[in-house]
């Protein structure tokens, strides 16, 4: 068996095929996430401690934001392989805002000694109706909260040296708001950490509809116009480099008008009956390349 | 500033005093405990993949055990060099059996590549009277739900080979039913991760009072007897060797008696007003070490 089915089977077992697990309790429901970022694969050369810290705790807001819940507080698990006082107090201050901006509490943790670099939060929250990835109806519209592409250009600015702009794209901010006031509207929801296209292809297997997406729609930053080199590198910035953090959810079109006052939202498709996910642009349509950023 | 100061001021800041934050809720009490396992610090060669996943779990089951609260679930950040079938299914499956055995659920969790085998094991449990470990008085029994040694004798069964009994050592029962049970009569509480030593340390400090340990009274595993070279090593796996996950607790004298109906305990030593933490040996009292494990 290859390796890349042990990791389907095990994700199978591990994940509970929404954002967070749900646990009903008293009358509401208790939502937990817990999520793995380590120098290897989640922290490019440049990111400062500050960031570090705060992109850790935003990670598993972010998958709070996305069932519609609100956070109650954090823990963390850090493993370092030194413990340097001005690296570390910078990495607790950015922890520490970002649960502030988000009204969570830093709750505790564990330390330990680790040759890696690793942080492990686990963010718990609650909602009396938590949004599910598998809500989503055919006809109803398809939506995103924010513009795309915000960890492609930081990637792309930590490498050229531009430090200060990629950090500050780097500590994105949790849709925490947005996913509280857009969850009485939203039928399914999910934040999209691993690519636009991959997310698509979550939210309509959870929902069994298909999609059709209208490329000229999709919102992305104006560094992505920038620093794109061309149509092929923009369209991979766009729909499938991972960890955005945007909301992707569906709504009602009957809603739409509600939701727009509620949050700041940009319609880019519709939900249709069958299993295909189409990409339209420049008034043609075809197959969505299911690709994305894997674990 | 050395680094282990640097520890110490983060500690302050992640650790929050007891064995769990505790989070009031709806009239009763969240408890919420995060650890960390990896290959290098905690897993000895030979441990192994169930042994691997079961003591993920129990560490963190241990922790709500400690507060005399009830699991409700796990989630599992697991990063592993490689994802191989076998092994991962066996670590899924001590995990899985551990929660059983508690009756608390394996919720969700996170996968990730990772260098070094490394598991973060979150636990969510309630208490409508958490047991702190601020509460001990002047006067009340010392007492410790089971015999100390386990993982000092496992670690040395892994050194000489004899891997079973290692195995089976190493996957301690984490004391959530004696924590529940207990919980009415005990007035401080806690696990004894660090060592039996340094955790009576810890009681004294957050309690504000000292304590006299009868050295005797101090329960061992028979392999403590057997393995150990003399008493110099038979006082090192008793007092300072970490990891052994039995419950210390204080409680009134004139409640032992229930207590005692309500779970095995053995009493070994009483608290004292002061700050002295002292063992007596052989009619002889003397200061007690403020040695143990660390992580």
């Amino acid at each position: 068996m290859r390796e890349r089915e042990v990791l389907r089977l095990l994700a199978q077992r591990l994940e509970v095929g929404d954002d967070c697990a749900v646990i009903p309790f008293q009358g509401t429901n208790l939502l937990l996430t817990t999520d793995m970022v380590h120098r290897a694969t989640d922290l490019p050369k440049g990111a400062s401690a500050y960031t570090i810290g705060w992109r850790a705790a935003a990670v598993s807001f972010s998958d709070i934001a996305a069932m519609g819940g609100r956070p109650l507080g954090l823990v963390l698990a850090l493993g370092a392989p030194q413990f340097e006082r001005g690296f570390i107090e910078e990495l607790l201050a950015g922890l520490e805002a970002c649960c502030h901006l988000v009204g969570a509490e830093l709750l505790g943790g564990d330390l330990d000694r680790h040759q890696e670099l690793t942080l492990v939060s686990t963010a718990l929250g609650l909602a009396d109706r938590p949004i599910l990835r598998s809500g989503a109806k055919a006809g109803e519209l398809v939506c995103l909260t924010g513009p795309l592409g915000r960890t492609a250009v930081a990637l792309k600015l930590f490498r050229s040296g531009q430090l200060e702009r990629a950090n500050e794209l780097f500590r994105f901010t949790p849709r925490v708001q947005e996913g509280l006031r857009l969850a009485p509207f939203a039928s399914a929801m999910m934040d999209i950490s691993d690519g636009l296209a991959r997310s698509l292809y979550q939210l309509a297997e959870a929902s069994g509809v298909g999609f059709r997406i209208e490329y000229e729609e999709v919102p992305v930053l104006p560094e992505v116009e920038e620093l794109a080199a061309d149509e092929r590198a923009r369209k991979e910035m766009a729909l499938f480099t991972g960890e955005d953090f945007e909301l992707l959810f569906t709504l009602p079109e009957e809603r739409l008008p509600a939701a727009r006052e509620a949050a700041e939202l940009f319609v880019i498709g519709q939900a249709l009956p069958g299993k295909r996910l189409t990409l339209v642009e420049a008034g043609k349509e075809a197959e969505l390349a299911d690709l994305g950023y894997e674990h």
